[in-house]
């Protein structure tokens, strides 16, 4: 019989960090998860499909890439039943305990890696521990290793707790691509929730840190790039080519020269870029994805429009065409501070909290926001909670990690945190 | 038994074009002609090292391209020893007929294909005849199939003739990329020869005419650029990265801004980029691929020092630091008027031939000028002419196409000029 | 003899509005302003040299500049010898109530005007009115006419009542490039003050309403830019130029483009630029002012050296060398709570005033900064206050104009706020 | 009286040396020509309106400038009938000798200066003898000095001798901005000429060499551009502008980047650049001078044509405006072979020659192939010669200078060839 997991922490965080998986290609992950939920013993478990509509979902990445995941997934043998009922790209699962009329508690984790290649530095926990990523190109850079690992624990917990309300795990796929959030937020499963919880890890606070609640979560969207140009024999007829890497060039400084706004924090990033074919053939195509967020909703579509406009006229600049898609979006919703002074009241009492913070701002951007924007919209109240963790360096770097010690703290936090609001706070 | 070649000139030049190999990958190519030259028979024979020292190579690509193509060839059934020979990317082959005390004469010819995807539109005539490219990513749109055949229908036409002296046939890879000039100068099979022709179809040239020499080709560098910066969440904090895209953006505007030269011609092009990992990453890493040429070779070099500065500055402007490596290059070379003089006598009594310009400016580059460079400081001759065709588009663009009544002409002015210099001219 | 001032307010501001003078060349507007204090009777008179030290003076501009508004106040028969004191550019006033025992307060107005052309339009009020910019090149684009209208106003109030503290009035100069903060700050009328506000008009705020404190006044710094590079013919040897202005395109791209920052809001802007001889003769120098803001001394800081840093890189990409001088910079300071209770408070009781914000943020820059924080750093208190009007375009545009029904609103507030510190609040 | 100008060569170009004038505003320049005209004594003297039609001139400077430096030449006593015949900038003069049956000749010289500062270095040849500039801005820097002291000093030798054709000197203004060549072509004075010498001093030829025949000058336009988007406070509301200043950044990067051309040499430049008012106004508008050369004057019509679309297209991209105007252009015109052969004998048989160059390429721009143009199509012949002079660094900088030994070398050789063929060569 296996421990429960409060006891295996960070054995089982391990096990999640070894093998980080893009967003909607969680197979192998989601199939951990269900082994899990399943040993806990749940009232439902929806898989992929049972659990939103694929067609909300945003940012599916391209059918090669699923197929490569899809493939990996097989070859470590994952369940076929389970797997073919990912196929497509349909993955992430939602567990729920049913327990009496106490209130409907949601609680959302996520589940996917980034395409970082994790450093094999000998200072690196990872590396020298062992528990490195063993998939070449993607990594756990961002904690939702940890995310997973509290969201069975505590489910765990409340499982074992006389909890009398209604518990709803979401294990969302594909946050780093902002394309999980809103499925699950149209889902059933999201319907009439009283609370919702979102949690994260680190984001620059301390081991011993709590933060009760976010605001300011920066509203986003990600874009796809395509710019169409005519190849030519650069040495023979450079005229006659109409350059699409020239366009690039002169979209991506311009794209960063987008005005600040006097409204609010704005951001701009081309995260890749790729085109063209030889040295000596004037490029005819490029590809670029492009993200633009703001602190409002209002600034992150000024700065979209603009990103779409300088691509648009860099490219026409360059006798080119640039197609411009909105892949994935996702709203600003701030945490409700009634929720939040819940968490705070009980990161107070926990164990190895030195400090808490009640609200704080978040500077970057989260699809949870969906989930939340549902919930306040029926009248429920959420909060975006971090718990603090020692960190090397950034999160989004070769050389990330979460500090253990952090581990136990979220589950109490959690768990007590679901327990008080079902106890009648706030 | 097989027909000559000089009856099935389309039928072998379209078989060539429909599995068009990147330089140095030439495996499935190389065989071919090897089972051609031995059906014409030969007194030497050398495939890759026996050619030439790969040592003296450039622009050899990755191991896992070479690794690609190689299994392709193993695939589509090449003999496994001749395979093995050209194992890490040894291919080309030089064909020698030894007759008698009459002068050595060289021919050269190039073999390998380019990254274009070919058309499939059916106004295309190899889509509509269906010998387009079976690669999906690769294709022969600089003529080098037509080339391959003269190369071979020459070899069979002089092993048939009375020529009494020493014929070498250079079957040379990856011209594209300026790699396979240098180590086919290098070898032994280039000394001391008498004269040599190098060929191509085209540039422009329509059906029915042939330039005798072309003068003022290009010289011309291959560039690989590698730039590092520091990745960072680009929202969260973008002002820790050092945006290796955004000094891409910055280098590529500027390269095409060196100055134009008094001194003549120069070339600039930037043909491939690709980096950084996803929309809400600042790109730690990018890399390009480009060229600089010049009229002669001091303009070259200030291309170069001029490319290599700017993607220098433009990466130390954003924090990041640019490699940038010399993968190939090759020297400008101009056709003997005289060994010209010998061609325009020869294709003035060439049927099908309409129109003999003795000298052109070639406006691109070669690195069959390595070759003759190589003769000519030897005390020998060396022309490079062109046998004209209609081509649809231009040269390296997806509809380029080989007019074929050109190839009939091709093989009697090559065969007529290899006869007249044995028989004494110039 | 004169009527009171608050009886010819919107007159007495069309006036000063007719005729804005650039930093440091107020001579006019400063002859105007002593002629308006002689008349109403102070203890202290100090013009320019006689207010500050002429060396604490930043951003001055060049001798051609001076000497230019120097030659048009004279020609609009400015008393000559009050003209001499001021000679090299040494304007503004401050003049000083000094009545008893009772606290020091401080009183700033700014006197320049822009280098913004005013509108004709026949919507424009002031072209309407016929009360436009008779300069034909600056304006009073920010208000400064009102402010100096308050100054003068308040003064003659406060002469008028029973004050019996020290009232000193800053009628600071240059306030637009942030010259005149640092001499005021830094003189001995500052020194000891137990009180200091400085008040600006409008900044989107409507008529009617007064926000009693500001906060996070942006710090920033003004930087004078030249690019050194080598003239030569863009016709016959383009290739031997040093081109400044492709290294000026360059860096003005990438200026803009100086990644957004986690900690707070910046700006950058290069606002004018100049060099160049002829179409035909590649560009030997260029000059070009720009400015970093930030939300606080370190952030203005961080873009101020990558504004260098970006200038520096650009230049030596295209064989230029850059030096950027820090031309002025003021940093942040906000309004203490204290005293804009006081402000709050009188202004719910003055007639015209219907909103009352406590503290709202700044959003740009101030050199009044400099004053606060040398009141502060000696123990008074400081507040910058608005005074909404109701502005038909923003400021800084060649349609700006202030709502004249503002103008009592901020004698009163003024008057009252400084009486109310008087009688011991806060 | 006068000593002839063949033994004042260098004292007369020092004279004119040191007071340069730009283009259309060279009124003390021409009113000094007329007087050395009117003392060699001609058959006809015609200056500015009555030497060309003033709507055909191009390139006219603004109002400011003309009457700025018709202002000076008042100062300087030019006689007062004369300046008034130039208001307006109708400067440059045609001087005619009218003495026979002989055949018609024309001889072009240049008159004006440019706006570079001249270096006032010891090293200097004109700093160092005393005839350095006196304007403080402008430079006879590209010669023009030297052209019209053979101008002059051709015309008396001719008068002198027994010439008994027709000779008409034209002393044109406004080279530089391509901006005199037209109007004289278009004049009276330019119908019906059987032949046309023009001259240029230099261009890297050093002294003692004569270059019989320019080939392939380079076809011109000269571009005036002016860019307008909306002012906004740079820190209190920068997205609420248009900038300017970033549409001309990003417009100079580009323009510089136009591809080469197959078709041959071609040139671009932007030359000068001002705009925007204050380091803290997003920049409402700014203008630039521009020009685009090319081999041919189609390969000029594709690089002005890009320009054009640059400009536009980079300040669409910034939500600006742009106006492309073309201030001036002037074609391509080769000297013929025939006419140049004379130039050649006759120079071979002058004094201080060494080195004669049959035909040469010029690389660069020139108004005088409107004249030549005009010749050859009405049947007639022209040449375009060169005089070598050692010059210690390139033409249009501000150390630029002339050897005077080259004076006499270029009256013997134009006077020379204007007596051949008025004797019947070619």
């Amino acid at each position: 019989m296996h421990e429960p997991i409060r006891e295996r922490l960070p054995e089982l965080r391990r096990e999640l960090h070894r093998y980080p998986e893009p967003g909607w290609c969680e197979f192998h992950t989601t199939a951990r998860l269900v082994e899990e939920i399943e040993r806990i013993g749940v009232d439902e478990l929806a898989v992929g499909p049972d659990a939103y509509d694929p067609a909300d979902r945003m940012a599916v990445p391209s059918d090669d890439r699923l197929e490569e995941w899809y493939d990996r997934a097989r070859d470590r043998n994952v369940d076929p039943a389970l797997l073919d009922k990912m196929a497509g790209g349909n993955t992430g699962v939602v567990a729920v305990l049913d327990r009496g009329d106490g209130p409907a508690v949601g609680l959302r984790v996520d589940i996917d890696g980034l395409f970082i290649k994790e450093s094999e530095d000998r200072e690196h926990l990872p590396a020298q521990e062992g528990f490195n990523s063993e998939t070449g190109e993607t990594m756990h850079a961002c904690g939702h290793d940890a995310h997973m690992t509290w969201g069975l624990a505590t489910l765990e917990a409340i499982k074992e707790s006389d909890f009398d309300g209604r518990l709803v795990v979401f294990f969302q796929p594909a946050e780093e691509v902002s394309g999980g959030g809103h499925p699950m937020a149209e889902s059933d499963y999201a319907a009439d929730l009283d609370y919702l919880f979102a949690v994260h890890v680190g984001l620059d606070h301390p081991t011993g840190e709590v933060v009760a609640g976010i605001e300011r979560p920066l509203a986003m969207c990600h874009l796809d790039v395509d710019i169409r140009g005519t190849s030519a024999h650069a040495g023979k007829a450079p005229e006659e080519g109409n350059n699409a890497i020239q366009a690039l060039g002169t979209a991506i400084e311009n794209v960063y020269g987008i005005p600040r706004h006097s409204a609010g924090m704005t951001r701009v990033n081309v995260g890749r870029v790729e085109g063209g074919t030889a040295s000596n053939i004037v490029a005819e195509q490029v590809t670029a994805v492009a993200e633009a967020r703001g602190e409002t909703t209002a600034l992150m579509e000024y700065v979209k429009s603009e990103v779409v406009h300088r691509f648009e006229t860099a490219s026409e600049m360059h006798g080119c065409r640039a197609e411009v898609d909105v892949v994935s979006e996702s709203p600003r919703a701030d945490s409700d501070p009634e929720l939040a002074a819940v968490v705070e009241h009980v990161a107070r009492d926990t164990d190895g909290v030195d400090s808490v913070v009640s609200l704080a701002d978040f500077g970057a951007s989260e699809d949870a926001t969906f989930l939340m924007e549902r919930v306040q919209e029926e009248g429920g109240l959420a909060t975006y909670l971090v718990v603090g963790t020692d960190h090397p360096t950034s999160h989004h770097t070769p050389t990330f990690d979460v500090d253990e010690r952090s581990l136990p703290i979220g589950v109490e936090v959690l768990t007590g945190a679901i327990l008080a609001v079902e106890e009648g706070e706030p």
